[in-house]
């Protein structure tokens, strides 16, 4: 571990010109102090200030989510994982990100400048760079339904995809359906895969054939459903399976535009069960994924990280809500 | 859930007798006491005393493992449990668990009757007749390297094998093996099945291919070495993977029977990095299970699901280590 006269030595400047480096002191010029938290993030340097026990800081860095109400899907993350720190004495800074802040400087060095001994960070995406930089970070971080290979400092936390699908199609199967199709989220995210990949070893496990041309990729918005609910019809579809509410409740004003109703003509399940699923008309069925508690198992992983537990994934599972948007198959001719 | 007036109402018995079942008072009859505890446990009944955070005892249940001193496999998880408890002031029981005891009683009757609030399951397996009632146990529980589907009570802990199974192939390709073998554990395990995908993907991730004739099924002793190394030898092996350092060290002398030497002829890697493994001649290089950090996950876990924090897996990262039964391949005519 590097030590602030390691940082001085290899600059061939003073300690205390390092140390004000660090601790942010004003008497020295910009670039200077850019340049002692680049050497000392490069050299494995950390603080004492986020060794000790003392601060006990760690922030939520935020992307690509909603997150201020009560209806949107960051909110409850948010508050479990606020509740579950406060339980361990944590202060929790919430952070939006943005593409300028992550182009101002490295995530390690931000991390360091600011005094944070580890991060959740929600919505970023594997194109971010601060997420490209993650495979070589020493900070502790948490990422929401995404994986970093062999990186000890970093845990992913999610919902077991598999265990919620395979009740979706259960569900179906049990209610007569047998051409059930699948309007997955966006494609290259890890959890899209493995929603595919769940979706296929169900069905062929339920004895019924996953066709390839009900199974779709689409979008996280409502808007998606009229590009793929009108083949899915055509195609004979009598129960469609969304990888979110926001896309079920697309899907269900899209099937009534083609003159059908839901669920006597065609059965629609969501996934995450967020406020507005239960308000639809008719209420939907959904795969929950338990917020508070995604929330809280972050924390759980981040402690074990900064406590140097390796933990590398964590799942939650999922639970089948069976609400109005599903009945028994008719068979449509 | 179930009250103290819901069993006497259905049993038709007075409430001071249901009141004494569940607390092993000694003036009522064996039958009765059983009787009381088994209707409590039907009907879901939580004693307070298993709710009030007073007590807080959670056990260890422990078979088919060696765990009594520091060489053996479950020493240091049951150290890390311990550590984690203690942190979060949980009294942990450690208790031998035989076929007895399960036919004795069922499981969920043998923790109330404790008043333990939750169990961490080490070494059973899936034909034991308490893991076949964990999928409908109400009682949080955590198994090592088993999984349970479709009960929020039951969380498992275990090493990310894929990852520990693609450091080794990648290593070994690095040394210019291709004709790698795999002895894995016994079979219909969970693990096992695992780490045999695990094989079979990184092989062909790095464009090697996973020969049927080099992959076998074997037994956690290093006996089982025998029966497989012949024929992997024969078919042409120069890299042999194990399931367990225990299957190496038998594969080593084994190698050394045939007048081979390791590495120089075949190269070697266990799984688990038992302290046997430094001290193997040639030292073995091999994938480790850090079993103080899977004790302290367990605990974790097991302190989330008694908070009703559902969570369904959690899994640690493997760590390669390198030592001198690998080396560079020399091709073998």
């Amino acid at each position: 571990m590097a030590t602030i006269k390691d940082i001085a030595n290899k600059l061939g400047i003073a300690v205390s010109t390092v140390s004000k480096g660090l601790n942010g002191a004003s008497d020295i010029s910009d670039d200077m102090r850019q340049l002692v938290l680049d050497t000392a993030v490069e050299m494995g340097y950390a603080s004492k200030k986020m060794k000790t026990t003392g601060t006990r800081k760690v922030c939520i860095l935020i992307e690509n989510m909603d997150y201020e109400n009560i209806d949107q899907f960051g909110y409850e993350i948010i508050v479990g994982f606020k509740l579950s720190a406060a339980r361990r004495h944590w202060d929790v800074t919430v952070v939006p990100s943005n593409l300028n802040m992550q182009t101002a400087e490295k995530y390690d060095t931000y991390m360091l400048k600011n005094g944070y001994s580890g991060a959740f960070l929600l919505g970023f995406t594997l194109h971010d760079d601060w997420v490209k930089q993650l495979n070589k970070t020493t900070v502790p971080t948490v990422l929401l339904d995404n994986y970093i290979e062999r990186n000890n400092h970093v845990g992913y936390v999610g919902t077991d995809s598999y265990e919620g699908i395979d009740l979706a199609v259960d569900h179906l199967k049990s209610m007569g359906h047998t051409r059930i199709a699948f309007l997955n989220g966006s494609k290259n995210s890890m959890v899209s895969e493995q929603r595919y990949q769940a979706f296929v070893t169900s069905m062929n496990k339920h004895g019924l054939v996953p066709h390839e041309e009900l199974i779709e990729y689409g979008y996280y918005v409502p808007d998606c459903a009229k590009y793929h609910v009108p083949t899915f019809l055509q195609n004979g579809a009598t129960a469609i399976i969304c990888a979110s509410d926001l896309i079920a409740s697309g899907v269900i004003i899209e099937v009534l535009k083609h003159g059908l109703r839901v669920p006597e003509d065609i059965s629609v399940i969501g996934f995450d069960d967020l406020p507005i699923a239960s308000q639809l008309s008719p209420s939907l069925t959904t795969i929950r994924q338990d917020r508070i508690d995604l929330g809280k198992s972050a924390f759980l992983l981040l402690d074990g990280l900064i406590h140097n537990v390796t933990i590398s994934k964590l799942l939650l599972r999922a639970k089948f809500i069976q609400r109005d948007s599903t009945s028994f198959c008719k068979n449509r001719e």
